[in-house]
C-alpha cells in the first residue's frame, strides 16, 4: 500500500489555470501561485454576485475516536464522486495548520485516493495565508505593548490583556511566559503567552469576514484589554486595524487547488472548532456556491462542535442554507463507542456496535433538528463485516437518515458513487433549515439550548468566574451574539471519557470570553489547549527534502 | 511631489512572464506568484550553470547619516540607466523586513523613480520567504525545548541555549522573556528571547547556501546549545534539519520582480549587516550573473560593514569577483560628517564638506584595498551647490576614484546615464579582487586586519568574555572561518558618535559567537540590538487598505 504522500506525488496534476478555466473563471480573476495553486480575486467575486447559488452540502461526523473517521477524505472523495455521476461540484475546505504537521497528526488534506493536492504545499506554507494572519496578530500585540511602553495614554492594565501573540507551531514552552524583562528600554514586564495561529481571534475573523471592509471593521472591534478603570480597549483604539487589514489583503482571497481526480477545491482559512467556529472562510463557501451546482464543505470535529457552529454561527451570519448533511462514521469507531479498545475494533462485534451506535443516533437526531436531510456515510474498512454494515444501514433508516458506504480512500471518486447519489437525492428533498437558537435569547439561554438539544445535558452550571464574565460581556453588548462552546471533542458531554450517548449529566461553564471581532461569545466547558505541544518523537524528525526538492515524511 | 507609494501605484507594470521571457527564461523555469512576482526554479539554475558570468557591480556607501544616502535607490536607478545606454543588466537585492515597515523606516525598495515594484507586495509578505525562515527557525526552537521537556536525552543545559525564536516584527517586549512557565506539563522554565527574523542565523544560512543540499547541511551544523558537560549540541542532534529544509524548499528559489522602468530585479534574502553579512542570497547573485552582462547588487550599511562582508565572506565563499564598486554618498551627508546638524545640511558649506569628505576618502581607500575599481556616485539634491559638487568630484579623482552625479530619484534611469557609463568603463579596467585577510589566519588576526585596514583602528582589545569565547570557538574548529564584526554602522569606529575619519582609537570586542551553519564567527564590537522596537507613533498607525485592496501609508 502506498502512503498518502506517495500517492500524491505520483499524481499527474492538472494546471490550475485549466481547473479555473473549466469553472468559467477568467484569466484576470486568477492569481497563480506556482503552477498548481492560485488565489481567486475580488473581480470574480463581484462578477458572480448575482448568480444563482448551488446547493450546500455539509460533511460532519460522529465524535472523533482514535480509530479515525476520515471526514476530510470523505469530503474529497464525495467531490470526486459527484463528477462520476455527472454533477458539477466544488469542495470548500479548511487549510491545514503547520503545528500538527510537525507534531503527531501529519498532513490534513484527505487520504489515500481522496486527497487534495499539491499535498506538500498545502501542508506547508500553501499561499501564506496563515503567515499573514500570524503577522497581523503579532503586529497588534507589538502595538499594544509598545503603547504601554511609550506612556500608556489609554491606561491599559497590563494584568488584563486579552490578546495573545501567536505562531503556527506546536510550542508548549510559549504557553505561559513573562515578556518585557530586561529593564526600562525593553518594555513593561507582564505575564503573557502564545496561542497557535489557528486559535487566534484573527483566524476566526478572517473566516467570517465578507470582504476587506468588513474584515477591517471586525479587526478594529477586537477587545484587546481593559483599562485600569475597567473600560474596554479595542484594536481600533490602538489604530491597528488598517495595517492589520493591509497584511491580510491578499490572504482573504480564497485559494483554488484540486483533488487527485481534478475536482476543484477552494481551501481557505482554518479556525479551531472549540474556541472558534471550525470551518473554512465564508468567502470560500460563497464562491464555491456561485461556481458549482454543489458546494461540498466540512466542519471540524464531530457534529456537536463543528456542525453546530457551522449551522448556528456561520450559516446565520452568511445567510447560508444547507441542503443536506453527510454524517461520517466507521463501524470501528461505533464499536469503540460501544466499549471496544482500539486494537480490537477490527474484529466483528455486533454487541459493541449495538451499544456504541447510539452515538451516531444522537448525531443524526441533532442534525435533523436543524431541518436538513441527513445521509450517513460509512467509511468502509476491509475488516467491516456484512452483518455490521447491514445493522448500521437499518439503524440509519430507522432513525430517519439515508445511508451509503464510502470507499473513496481506496478507490477515489469511484468509491463514492452511491454516496454521491444519496446526497443528491437528499438535497432534492424539501429542507427547512433554521438555527437551533434565536439571536434574541440571552447568552445563558443560548448555552442551555445547545447543551440540552445537542449535547443531551440535563442543564448547565456556571462557575462564579463565568457568572462574572457573562455580566461583563452583556455590559459590552455581547448578549446578542451567537455562542461558541469550547468543549472536548471526544464526547457529547464535557467529559472526554463518556462515549456513546451520555445521559443524566450537566455541563459546567468555567469562563467566557468575548470574541468581539469574530462576533461570538466563547463559553469554556473545560480546559481547552490553545497551544499544542510536540510529542516525544515529533513527526518533524522524519520529514526530509532531497536534492531535487522532493519532500518525504509527510503523511 | 508624489510619494513613493503613489509613484509605484501609478506605474504600469510589465507582466513578470514577459520580463522573464525577455531574459531568455523558459516558461517552466518560472513559478508565478500573482502577475508581477515569480520564483526562478532550479531548472533555470541548472540550465545556465555552464554559461559565462556577467560582470559583478557592488553598490555600497559611506557611513549612514540621518541625511540619508539612497543606496537602494541608486542601485535601482543604475540598473535602469544601464538599459538607457544599451546594456543588459539584472539587479540583485535584499528583500525588505516587515519590522521597519511598521516601525520608522517605511519600505525598503528604493525611492522616487528608482523603485522596485510591486512596492506594496515587496514590503509586505512578498513571496513568503521570510515567513518560511521564521517557521524553520521556530521549529528548531520548539524541537529543542521539546527535547528537554521530554527527558533531555542529550543533556542540554537550559542556561546555555544559543538559538532564539524569531518574528519578522519590531517587538521589544520579546527581547527578554522567560518561557516554559505554568508547571510540569508546560515545559521547562528558562530565560529566552526573540530576535527579528533578519537577525536569525537561518537567514544568514539561507543567503549563503548554494543549493538545497548545502542548505540542509548548514542547517544541521547550527550550534544550538551546550550540554551540562560543555559539549556542543547541533541542530542535527535534534534531527531538525530535514524538516527545516522542507520548510525552505520553495523559499530558496530567488524572486523575480522589476524596477519602475522594467529592469529585472532578483530579490532574495535579507540578513542584517552587523551580526550577519548583509547582502542578498548567493543564489540570487549567481543567477543574475548568468542572466545578464551586468549584475548590480548592494550590501547593507556603509562599506566598512556591508561591503567588507560582501567581499570577505560572500565573495570568498561563492567565488565571486566584483568588477567595480559604486560608493554612494551625498553632499548633505558629507557636510553632516563635517559637523553640520541635520537641519543645516541643505545650506552650502564648503568648510564642513572639506572636513567631512574624509569619510568618503576612507571608504574609497578601503575599497581600493580589495583591488577593485571604485566609482563614487553622488546622489544629487536640488540644494547641492556647483562648488560643492566640483569639490567632491576633484576629491574623488585625487583619491583614485571615478565620479558621477546621480539623479535617479527624480528622473529614473535617465538620471543615471553618466553613472552607468562610468561604471561600465570602470568594469573594463583590470580588476584584481582579493579578500583583505586570509582564511588561514586566526580569528584574532582576522579581526585585527579588519579593524586596522578598514576601520582605521590602532588595535583591538578583548574582554575576558571575548577571550573565553575565542578559545571555545577555536576548540569547535571555528578558527578557519571568516569573521563578521557586529559594529555600529554610524562610524568607522565602534563609537557611533565619531564621524568623519576617526583616528587614534582602538576597538573593543566584547563577545563572539559561532554562526556555525552560516560559516562565520560573529565578533561583537558593541551592543547590537537584534530585536528592534516600535517608535512612539509607529508607521503602522498610518497604513491602511481601502475597499478595493489599495494600500496607503507605506512610504
Amino acid at each position: 500500500m502506498l502512503t498518502d504522500i506517495e500517492i500524491a506525488q505520483r499524481a499527474e496534476l492538472v494546471p490550475i489555470a485549466k481547473i479555473a478555466a473549466d469553472l468559467g473563471i477568467h484569466e484576470e480573476e486568477l492569481e497563480p501561485y506556482g503552477r498548481f495553486k492560485a488565489k481567486l480575486n475580488d473581480s470574480l467575486y463581484n462578477r458572480l454576485a448575482s448568480h444563482q447559488d448551488g446547493k450546500l452540502i455539509l460533511v460532519t461526523a460522529i465524535n472523533p475516536t482514535p480509530a479515525g473517521e476520515g471526514k476530510t477524505t470523505t469530503t474529497a472523495g464525495l467531490g470526486e464522486a459527484m463528477k462520476q455521476i455527472g454533477k458539477n461540484a466544488v469542495i470548500a475546505l479548511r487549510e491545514p495548520s503547520l503545528g500538527p504537521v510537525f507534531g503527531i497528526k501529519g498532513g490534513a488534506a484527505g487520504g489515500g485516493y481522496a486527497q487534495v493536492v499539491p499535498m506538500e504545499d498545502i501542508n506547508l506554507h500553501f499561499t501564506g495565508d496563515f503567515h499573514a494572519i500570524t503577522s497581523a496578530n503579532n503586529l497588534l500585540c507589538a502595538m499594544l505593548d509598545n503603547h504601554i511602553h511609550q506612556g500608556n495614554a489609554l491606561g491599559i492594565d497590563q494584568r488584563r490583556i486579552l490578546i495573545k501573540r501567536c505562531l503556527d507551531m506546536n510550542d508548549r514552552a510559549l504557553r505561559n511566559i513573562v515578556v518585557g524583562l530586561g529593564g526600562k528600554i525593553n518594555g513593561i514586564p507582564r505575564e503573557d503567552g502564545f496561542c497557535i495561529t489557528v486559535a487566534s481571534e484573527i483566524m476566526a475573523i478572517f473566516c467570517l469576514a465578507l470582504d476587506i471592509t468588513d474584515l477591517k471593521e471586525r479587526l478594529g472591534r477586537i477587545l484587546v484589554a481593559y483599562t485600569f478603570t475597567g473600560a474596554p480597549v479595542y484594536a481600533s483604539d490602538l489604530k491597528a486595524q488598517g495595517a492589520m487589514a493591509a497584511l491580510l489583503k491578499d490572504a482573504i482571497n480564497p485559494n483554488l487547488v484540486q483533488t487527485l481526480e481534478g475536482t476543484p477545491v477552494i481551501m481557505h482559512g482554518g479556525p479551531f472548532a472549540n474556541i472558534a467556529h471550525g470551518c473554512n472562510s465564508v468567502r470560500a463557501t460563497r464562491l464555491a456556491l456561485k461556481l458549482a451546482d454543489y458546494c461540498i464543505t466540512e466542519a471540524g470535529f464531530g457534529s456537536d462542535l463543528g456542525a453546530e457552529k457551522f449551522l448556528d454561527i456561520k450559516c446565520r451570519l452568511a445567510q447560508l442554507s444547507p441542503s443536506a448533511i453527510v454524517l461520517v462514521a466507521t463501524a470501528r469507531a461505533l464499536k469503540y463507542n460501544g466499549g471496544v479498545t482500539k486494537d480490537k475494533t477490527a474484529e466483528e462485534n455486533l454487541e459493541a456496535l449495538k451499544k456504541g451506535i447510539v452515538n451516531l443516533g444522537a448525531h443524526i437526531a441533532n442534525m435533523k433538528k436543524y431541518g436538513v436531510p441527513v445521509v450517513v456515510a460509512i467509511n468502509r474498512f476491509g475488516t467491516d463485516s456484512e452483518a455490521e454494515l447491514a445493522f448500521i444501514e437499518k439503524y440509519c433508516r430507522d432513525n430517519g437518515a439515508d445511508f451509503a458506504l464510502s470507499e473513496v480512500f481506496a478507490k477515489g471518486g469511484a468509491g463514492g458513487v452511491d454516496l454521491a447519489k444519496k446526497v443528491c437525492e437528499a438535497a432534492e428533498k424539501p429542507a427547512n433549515f433554521h438555527p437551533i437558537y434565536s439571536s434574541d435569547s440571552t447568552v445563558k439561554q443560548k448555552i442551555e439550548c445547545i447543551a440540552k438539544e445537542i449535547y443531551g445535558a440535563d442543564g448547565v452550571d456556571y462557575t462564579s468566574q463565568a457568572e462574572k464574565a457573562i455580566r461583563e460581556i452583556a455590559a459590552l453588548g455581547g448578549d446578542v451574539l451567537p455562542v461558541c462552546i469550547a468543549k472536548t471533542q471526544y464526547s457529547l458531554s464535557d467529559n472526554a471519557l463518556l462515549l456513546g450517548r451520555p445521559k443524566g449529566f450537566r455541563i459546567t461553564i468555567r469562563d467566557l470570553r468575548l470574541s468581539n471581532g469574530a462576533g461570538f461569545v466563547v463559553a469554556y466547558a473545560g480546559d481547552i489547549m490553545t497551544m499544542p505541544g510536540l510529542p516525544r518523537v515529533p513527526s518533524a524528525e522524519k520529514i526530509d527534502v532531497d536534492e531535487n526538492g522532493k519532500i518525504s515524511g509527510l503523511f
